[in-house]
């Protein structure tokens, strides 16, 4: 699938980067690129190809987010919430539905969720609340069981693509025992509805806005079928939740790269000793956090969840993130004043690219999980904060 | 008069930051900000006392600069541009004006000119170009003399507070040697228009629009009464043309860094080491550019344009360039996204403190100067560039 | 005296430079550099005037050190043990010798140390142990009243001098109340014995030692005359125990410009723009870290201990710490293979300027005490370690 | 072979790492370090399998290069320049062969040195002159035709392994035509004698002593058979070159950060955040550094000398001799004084790691290359100093 999907992620790629400057300007959502992604049926990228999808693996998906952010890092953070669900729905393997007590019917639900995807369904994700971030363990939106399925209320923040996705994965605690934590796929719809909150220094066409419940769904939408799995499926996927992020930055970083070659070619400034020396630092510094990010995400498809897969993909996450912001920052300044005027791609770039450091897990608390494996303990047992 | 300024800026410094959002965010011009100046005299801050100012040194100039930026860097920006022009006109000694060969009549108009401002007009700077930036060498704006006066005819560019200030400071070429380069302070109305062309990353409130001049003014307004004084100007005063951003910049660097203080400990994050880590080497890193930047001034006063000043001059503009940048952006990962929300101040601040290490001379150029200097070369002779 | 004695260190420097590269091949202490000193009369520096010294303030102390580092790091850093020992000794004002307790004849006492080190005599430190460093809460060299004096058992280690001092500051615990720590001045000689264990990456001529305390000491060696005072003048003075370091190596990383500038001069290559880069953007950093270490003395002479007198002694030992590090390394980077070879003074600079971040308080550690500092805490309650 | 080679390298490196700072103290040569290469196998390791050898790729050699290293760079260093002779040599196809007009003699007189290689001798480079660097347009060195062969006569510079390599490939220019540069292969022994110069910061135990040469070599030691050969083979093969230093400095690093773990480890300090922050962003960047390195290697191995490849080279170059240096000095921070004690693992490696930048081409100049090409520009063409 590499090949079709690249392809088609480096087709779109100029066209979101016309349009991203409108989109960065007004804080609105993409629309005509996510018709343009559902269109070269990049919904199904990580869906079974036997449900109709591409089957990517996650280093195929890497490869496509870093090509979709040389477009628009905003685009690829949104659609990087739908690799994420139908990610980590595809993902669940019989063998670890049997393991965690998945029954048959959750299996053919989850299948029908995937099968929509491939067919142009798009879903975003619901996970942080206000206070308590993303850590599954501090949430207050609560569940409870109705006839013929849940009724969830709460409020969740920083919910990407709100008010356009067609559904939203959706991780909420059990009114009933505090102690489990459930995730929900919730169509969109009544009951669902969108406080427009989002107005950020970057990634402004995100629409990440505060999201409302007070919603009643079948009982098919509790992924997984039991109650409870939200903590093990984190467990077992970290990369979806730590390090997805870090391909879109790694595209970010590259695109700043580019728009400054092309802004100082044109103002003939490319023989400036000065300015060649920040080019060539930034290159260098992006091209090895593309590595690590591939190697993180090869690591990720043959070992999922993996003690050294997931030192990886803190290093991949750490890396994006720092690089991006060095990247962005110093190129910027090789461009000059005339560079920073709104519009100019290296004006938002730079703003896009500070926010890579800021998702969970942060650089700092990367660097923290990465020490403490190098010193040989456990960033679980060890850490200084819960890792989830 | 240092305790009275200084405690005026300090006074209005909240009053501004209280404004700075709303100004950044529609890039309107801080008016009220220029009233509360005008009120408390600091139109006259460097004008000497004999003509009703303040009389203050260019080390008093930089210490109230940098706490006017503390509130708002865009409005300490354009104060900025207000403190040159009647600086480098009260710094012109009778001696200086001797040997120039500035006859009495150009120095009763120059008393004119500072009287004025100490009774509250504000003066701006119309320097740089499109294509040449703010070379003096490469200028095209020209002018010629009229029955009783001059007409200038050009446009220029980044003109900070164009359409509020009460007169320009203009530089331009003589239509008639094509080697005179001359300034004047033409007086804001008709022939002087206003293309708001500024729409930038940071600094947004300066209102440093294009500038098109096509205007006769009186003879008096040749400054120096003699025609080709520019560049000599620009020599003897090069912490004017370079430095006296970087007072403006520590401001900015503070005011991150009280703004992150002041964000974690509202959400119980001050016990995180790293971020106790980033805080701490942000206040070492700006304290350090606070006391360089003092330092030149205090050497600008003593001995302008000598070699030794000039070293520190560059050094005080690439270590408050570079700090604050970099204190910016880590003190912003410090805080983490709730912080990037606009409106949030260091959200603007990020983008504010990107903006010193890009006004000329540039961080890089800076850095040249200080090499071949270290090396006991002469950056007038061995730059890669000519100065002005 | 200022100017007494820092034309003596300028004048002293490349004698010293010109003995470093033997000292540092051998680990052999600068013995003519001492005499030097001692010829001077800078054994003196910090000794009242009415005590024949020349009565040096802290300010004054550092730019004498400063100057005699550019000639060697290693003599300035034993110079400091000297300097600290009188200094300290001499800060003690009458009242506060009255708040602490001390008797007359204690203050006889230490006017006679005093005034033999102004006739020739000089005092090094004997602090730190292997296992508790500096901490003066964790010693477990231990003191007892005999008949007529004292006895000292104990085994101490970074003794900078070691075997060439006149006699050496100890610090104590009393064997009868734990709680108790106190300072003695003890002679050179039997019971002192010296295990030549210094062998060290930088400031290898320090002949920084261990030294074995088995000895008996006059009643009037207790300095202060009363048990317990150890801990009070640390709180007092830090700037003794902190920040008199970093003087010393801001003349390391200065040493390193000026040394790296003649060697890339002799071998023609001033005009590389990569070289002019390094060697411009190291002098900023040194000329700043310089003021910071100016104004961290001029607060102590000031106002002695108090908070923000502290902040920027903390600023002061971080900034010239990291700063010689990191200039240092870029400066013998510009310089190239050539200059690595052993005897070459980058090459010994390189390694010197390492161990500045490393001396107590490190600089993570002052980063961490600026950092509460900064958020509006208290280091010493804050603190994840205690300070002393 | 890798698996065979690497598994060989693994085991031997703690050997060297045992006898490593004996070398470094002593600037001796590591002796039985050769002699366990030699009985390793490893002399054959870049030898084709029909001529003996193990035939390894470069990317294996690299792998194998960076464990070797993690014991004790120096002896990789050294290897690294036998790997580069032999590799070069197996590296010409019968394509290249007969593109180059190689006769079939010369070919045969090749494959007798490889096979020499294969049975356990071993080579050495001297390429290097004082004045000159490695920049072959510069040499002086020079050889003429004899009877039956070629004198030669100049002086080299950095020839590591220098009176212990059993021959030395040298640069010598025709004493005829002063374009033309061949490449000869010299024995040990008469003619060819060591001056003991290397003396050096770093990498001390490599023994890059001056080699001085008049000596008589029989015709077939001209490699390739034809004269004029040096510079087109530095153009196909710049990966040996510019960038096998780069997998050794990669096990530095690797070496430094494992070491610190241990010495933290065994202080119980592994608990401090600053420390883990400093080992968690080293872990990163060293992780990522090997990763450029094994890309490079990849596409050695695939299109050698092509413009990507030579990008990647370059990256691998640039981002191993900085990372290294950076590594090191951060860890040692992390670990404290007691790691600067010599004989200390981090003592030596903080020095060695500082070489790798210096090594041509040098990080800043393969940033200013990697600039260019970023520009669009071509290094050859634009680049501020001939590459070879």
């Amino acid at each position: 699938m590499t090949v079709h999907a690249l392809e088609a992620a480096r087709r779109l790629a100029p066209r979101f980067a016309a349009r991203a400057a409108e989109h960065d300007r007004d804080g609105s959502f993409p629309v005509d690129d996510f018709a343009d992604l559902r269109e070269a049926g990049l919904f199904g990228l990580m869906v079974p190809r036997a449900l109709g999808g591409l089957g990517a693996t996650f280093a195929e998906y890497t490869a496509v987010a870093t090509e979709l952010a040389r477009g628009n890092g905003a685009t690829a953070l949104v659609f990087n919430m739908h690799a994420s669900v139908t990610g980590a729905l595809g993902a669940v393997t019989e063998e670890l539905a049997e393991a965690l007590g998945v029954p048959d019917e959750a299996l053919a639900a989850r299948d029908r969720l995937l099968s929509a995807a491939a067919q142009g369904s798009w879903y975003s994700v619901a996970m942080s609340e206000r206070g308590s971030g993303a850590r599954l363990s501090q949430l207050t939106t609560a569940y409870e069981a109705t006839d013929g399925g849940w009724h969830l209320k709460g409020s969740k923040t920083f919910c990407s693509g709100a008010g356009h996705a067609d559904g939203y994965l959706v991780a909420a605690r059990s009114a009933v025992d505090q102690s489990v934590v459930s995730q929900f796929l919730v169509a969109a719809g009544d009951g669902v509805t969108v406080e427009p909150t989002w107005d950020s220094l970057g990634m402004r066409a995100t629409s990440s806005h505060d999201l409302h419940l007070d919603v009643s769904v079948p009982a098919d939408r509790l992924l997984g079928g039991v109650e409870g799995l939200a903590l093990v499926v984190a467990q077992l996927m970290p990369h979806w939740l730590v390090a997805s992020y870090a391909a879109v930055y790694v595209g970010v970083a590259r695109a700043a790269i580019d728009a400054a070659a092309e802004h100082l070619n044109a103002r003939n400034l490319a023989g400036l000793p000065a300015v060649r020396a920040r080019l060539g630092r930034a290159d260098a510094a992006t091209a090895a956090a593309q590595l690590v990010v591939a190697e993180a995400a090869r690591r990720v498809d043959e070992a999922p969840g993996d003690e050294e897969t997931n030192r990886w993909v803190w290093r991949a996450k750490l890396l994006a993130g720092t690089t991006a912001a060095e990247v962005a920052a110093s190129v910027l300044e090789a461009a000059g004043t005339s560079a920073t005027r709104r519009g100019h791609p290296l004006e938002r770039l730079y703003r896009d690219a500070r926010c890579g450091s800021l998702h969970p897990a942060t650089s700092d608390v990367c660097a923290d999980w990465l020490g403490i494996a190098a010193l040989g303990g456990d960033p679980d047992r060890d850490g200084s904060a819960p890792r989830w």
